[in-house]
C-alpha cells in the first residue's frame, strides 16, 4: 500500500496535485441568509507567507487574531480589499473598503478536511458579496479550487479512501432519505471495510497458490505434477469472496432505485387531464424535491419522492392524431415527449374516461407494450365516468385494465402511488437474477449486524464485477484442475480491482476523471 | 429611549417575541458542497434542558464535548436520530441512525448574533440530509424560525439597530458592487449615526422651545408677548437637520438605481435581431447574475450588471402588424411584452437596418414617445446595412437617431452599454429637484470624511420624508412667527420619526411586517 506521501510524488505537480492555497464558494450561489466561501492550502516551507491562513489574513480586519487564532475556532470579523502596499494602505485607511462583516472557521492541519490548514468564511449570502470576497482572495493569492479539489486533497492526504470520497458526492446528490441512508453507510466506512475483508480473503488464496509456485519453481519443464493440478488452497475463502462479491454487485441493483431518480413520463391523448394528474401527484406529494416548470406545449418535469424512491415525473405533450398538423413549437414538444417516452422507466398512460379506450389509445399502449415499456394504465376522470358496468368491459378493457383516478376528487391517486412504487422496487429486484438479496444479514469484518452495504457508484459496481468475474473464473479453472500459475492471475486481477475501488491503486488519469465530475467547493 | 427587557415585555410572548428555539436553513435549498442550518435559543430559567445547545446535545454524537464546548468553538460529529427513551437508546444503538458528518459552530450568550446562545450545523449540501435534519431538530424540540427571527430577536436583544437590522436583508439581496457598498456602510452603522446626529440637533431645538414654553406656562391668556412670538431658539440647528434630511432624501433616489433593477426592455419588430442582440449583451456583460429563460413565443428575461447597475434586460415577444391575428399563446406574450413596455424605464428599440425605419416602427416609436418613455433606438445589423448615406438620411432618421449596432460583429455594443448607463443615471438624478448632491461630502458625527449614507429601504425613505416636511413646517410656522406652542409639535413629530427609523420607537406589528419580509434563516 502506498503511503500519502508515495501518492504525491506519483501524482506530479499540476492541477489537482499542486497543492497550492485555493477557495471557492461551498453553497449555492444565489441569495439567501449565509453562504460559506471555503479555502485550504498549508504554509509553504519556504515563502512563510503563502500559506491559505496567512493569505486570509491580508484582507481580514484583524490579521493578527487570525494569524494566532487554534484551530477549530471561529473569529469574528471584515473581509476587505486587500492593501497592495503600506502606501495603499494609508490611502485605504480612510476610504471604506470593507466588504462584509464575516465569522471565519479555522482549521489547522492536519485537523481539518483536506488535513491542511484551511478556513471557512461565513459571509451574508448575497451574490455581489461571494463575488466580492471570491475577488479579493484571488487577489491575495488564493486560485479558485477546480472540482472536487478540496475532497482530492483529503483523499491524497489520506484523510479519506475512494469510496467514502465518492460517497461525500453521492450524499450531496441524495434525493431522498434512503439515498441520504446508504451514502452516509459508505462515508461511515462499511463499503471499504467489506471491500477490505474480501481483498484479504484473495490474498490469502494467492499467497496460499504462490508458496505452491515456489516449490515448484525448479520444475523448469512446464507441466506439473498430478499433486499440484486441481489443488487450489484455500478454495473456500475464494468462494466466500465471491459470494461476498455477487452481494455487493446484486446490492448495486437493488439500491440505485434510491439513489437515481428513475423516469417516469405520463402520456395521453390531450385533453385526457394528465396536467391535472401531475398537479395533484405533486400537492399530494409532501417530499417534493424541485419542481421545473416548462411551458404545457413543451413539457415539464418534477422531482419527486415516492416511498422514498426518487422519482422524475414528466407530463409530455398531448400525443396528436396522425392526421393533425402540429406548428413549428408544437412539433418541438412532440418530439421531446417520444424521446422522453423512449427513455421512460415507467409510462403512465391517462385514457380519458368520457371517451373511453379509443383507437388512438389502444396504437399508443400496443406500440409502447411491443416495445417492452412497463406501463400503468390510468381511467381517469372516475367522479364524471365511472368505470364501465363490469358486463360491458371490452376486450380492451380487459387487456389493458386501467387503473381508475380522478384528479379532481383525488380518487385512486394513492393506489396510484403505491402501483408506481411496486412497479420501480420490481423492476430493480427483477434486473438481478433471483433477487434473494433482500433479507441478507452480511457480517462484514467488524461491523456486526450491519446490514450489507452495496457500491455507490458505476465506477464501483464495475470494479467488483471486475474482481467477481476474475473470481469466478479462477474457480471454474480450478474446477477443470487448470495449473496454479494459470489460475494465480486472476486473484492478482481481481484484488488489483479491489485495491481501485479503496484507491489504494490508482491511476491520474482515473482518479482526474473521478474529481472533475465533483461540484466545485466540495 | 427603551431598554431591551422593555421592548420584550411590551412585545408579549406570541410568534415573533416568544424566544423558543428556533432553527432554519440559513443557505439556499439546492444540492451544493456544504449546507448551514442555523439555530438559537436561550437555556430556559426553569428547565435547564430545553436551551438551543441541550436539544441540540440530544441528537449530537459526542453530546459532552458539545454541553460543555466554549463559545466560538468548532465541534466534530455526528448528527442522528432523536432517541425518545433509554429503551430506545439501546435499540438505536445497533441501529445506523445517523444522519450526517458534521462541524457545529457553537456560540455562547451574549456572544452570538442573536445575543442568545447559538450553533450552526455544517453539514453536506443535500436535499435529503437538510431535511432529515430538520426533522431530527423538530423533533428533538425545535420549532421552524419565521423569517427574519434571527435578526429580530438580535434588533430585540439590542445587537442591532433597525438601520442595521434592515442593512442586512438588503445586503442578501444586493446585485452588484455598489448596491453591496451602500448596504455595508449602513451595516456598519453610518446612516444609524447620522440619523442619531440630525434627532439630537432636533432634540436640542425641541428643549429650547419647551424652556420657553416652561416660562409662559402661568400666563394662561392663551396669546404671548412679543418677544416670544416668532423666537424659535436654535433656529440653526433646525436647518442643519433640514438641510441633512433633504441630503438624505436626495441621496435615496441615486442610491436605489444601484440597489433595485431597473427594468429595460428590448422591443422591435420581429426577425429585428433582437434576440441576438440580447444574447451579445449577456454574453459581453462579463458580471450576469442570474438569467431566467422562458420560451422565444414569451418573453426571457437576464439580470445583468452594466456598469454596476443591475438591470433586469427583457426580451419580448416580436410586435406584429395590426392586421396580424396571432394565437392564444403568441397573444399571452404579445400581451406580456405591452406590460412590460408599460412599466420599463428605458425601452431599446431595434430597427432591422436592411429594412430601414418601418412605418411599424416609426408608430412604435412615437407612441412610446407620446407615453413619455425613455427611449433608445438602435440600427440593427450595420455589418450587412450600414447607416444610410448622410445626404440620404431623411427625416426619420434625423428624430430618431439611431444608434448603430451589430448583434454579429459585437459594433456599437459596448457604446450601446454606456449609453444604457448614462441613460439610467440620468433618470435618477433627474428624479430629485436639482441634483447636486453628487460631489457632497457630509460629516456627520464621527464618521471623519465619509460619503453620505442615504437611506437603503422604502419604510427609512418614507419616515426623512416626515421628519423633512414637520421639520420644513415647522420652520415656515417660526418665518411667520407663529406661537412655540403650535411649532414644538413638528419637531415631537421630526423626532419621532426619525426614532422609528432607528427602532427606538416601534409598533409591533411594524415590525412584524418588516421582518416578515426577510429570508427565512436571517
Amino acid at each position: 500500500m502506498k503511503t500519502p506521501d508515495m501518492k504525491k510524488a506519483e501524482y506530479g505537480e499540476a492541477g489537482y496535485g499542486d497543492n497550492s492555497p485555493i477557495a471557492a464558494l461551498a453553497t449555492p450561489m444565489s441569495e439567501s441568509a449565509l453562504a460559506i466561501i471555503r479555502l485550504c492550502g498549508n504554509r509553504g516551507s519556504e515563502d512563510k507567507r503563502d500559506g491559505s491562513i496567512e493569505l486570509l489574513a491580508k484582507i481580514f480586519s484583524n490579521p493578527k487574531k487570525l494569524l494566532s487564532a487554534k484551530g477549530n475556532s471561529l473569529i469574528y470579523g471584515w473581509i476587505a480589499e486587500p492593501q497592495e502596499s503600506s502606501a495603499d494602505k494609508k490611502i485605504n485607511k480612510k476610504k471604506n473598503n470593507k466588504i462584509d462583516q464575516v465569522i471565519v472557521s479555522v482549521y489547522r492541519a492536519p485537523h481539518s478536511y483536506t488535513g491542511e490548514d484551511a478556513a471557512e468564511i461565513s459571509c451574508h449570502g448575497s451574490i455581489a458579496v461571494i463575488n466580492a470576497i471570491m475577488s479579493a482572495l484571488k487577489r491575495a493569492g488564493f486560485r479558485e479550487a477546480l472540482p472536487g479539489e478540496f475532497t482530492f486533497r483529503a483523499f491524497m492526504n489520506g484523510k479519506l479512501d475512494l469510496t467514502r470520497a465518492e460517497s461525500v458526492m453521492e450524499l450531496v446528490s441524495s434525493k431522498t432519505g434512503k439515498g441520504r441512508e446508504q451514502a452516509i453507510r459508505r462515508l461511515s466506512g462499511l463499503l471499504e471495510k467489506e471491500i477490505s475483508y474480501i481483498k484479504e480473503l484473495l490474498m490469502n488464496v494467492l499467497a496460499g497458490a504462490e508458496i505452491f509456485l515456489d516449490y515448484s519453481e525448479d520444475e523448469f519443464s512446464g507441466s506439473h505434477t498430478d499433486e499440484e493440478a486441481g489443488v487450489l488452497p484455500g478454495k473456500d475463502l475464494a468462494k466466500e469472496a465471491m459470494t461476498r462479491l455477487k452481494i455487493l454487485s446484486d446490492l448495486w441493483q437493488q439500491e440505485r432505485i434510491y439513489s437515481e431518480a428513475s423516469l417516469v413520463v405520463l402520456a395521453g391523448r390531450p385533453n385526457a387531464g394528465k396536467s391535472s394528474l401531475f398537479n395533484y401527484i405533486l400537492k399530494e406529494d409532501r417530499s417534493i424535491v424541485t419542481n421545473t416548470p416548462g411551458t404545457t406545449r413543451d413539457w415539464i418535469e418534477a422531482l419527486i419522492s415516492i416511498k422514498d424512491i426518487p422519482v422524475k415525473l414528466s407530463d409530455t405533450a398531448g400525443l396528436r392524431n396522425p392526421g393533425y398538423a402540429p406548428d413549428e413549437v408544437e412539433q418541438i414538444g412532440i418530439e421531446k415527449s417520444h424521446e422522453l417516452l423512449g427513455i421512460a422507466v415507467l409510462i403512465l398512460y391517462v385514457i380519458n374516461g368520457p371517451d373511453g379506450i379509443t383507437e388512438e389509445d389502444r396504437n399508443f399502449l400496443e406500440k409502447f407494450y411491443l416495445d417492452g415499456k412497463k406501463i400503468i394504465t390510468m381511467w381517469n376522470k372516475t367522479d364524471i365516468a365511472p368505470f364501465p358496468e363490469k358486463n360491458m368491459q371490452d376486450e380492451l378493457f380487459q387487456k389493458w385494465q386501467p387503473h381508475g383516478v380522478s384528479a379532481k376528487t383525488g380518487e385512486g391517486i394513492s393506489a396510484l402511488l403505491d402501483k408506481i412504487a411496486d412497479s420501480l422496487l420490481y423492476s430493480a429486484v427483477a434486473r438481478q437474477e433471483g433477487g434473494t438479496v433482500a433479507g441478507w444479514e452480511l457480517s462484514p469484518a467488524g461491523t456486526g449486524s450491519e446490514r450489507g452495504t452495496g457500491p455507490g457508484t458505476v465506477r464501483q459496481k464495475d470494479l467488483i464485477q471486475i474482481a467477481f468475474l476474475a473470481v469466478e473464473e479462477a474457480l471454474l479453472l480450478a474446477e477443470s484442475e487448470e495449473p496454479l500459475d494459470i489460475i494465480a492471475p486472476f486473484f492478482r486481477t481481481a484484488i488489483n480491482a479491489l485495491g481501485e475501488i479503496t484507491g489504494e491503486v490508482f491511476t491520474d488519469d482515473i482518479l482526474e476523471l473521478m474529481f472533475s465530475r465533483f461540484c466545485v467547493g466540495k
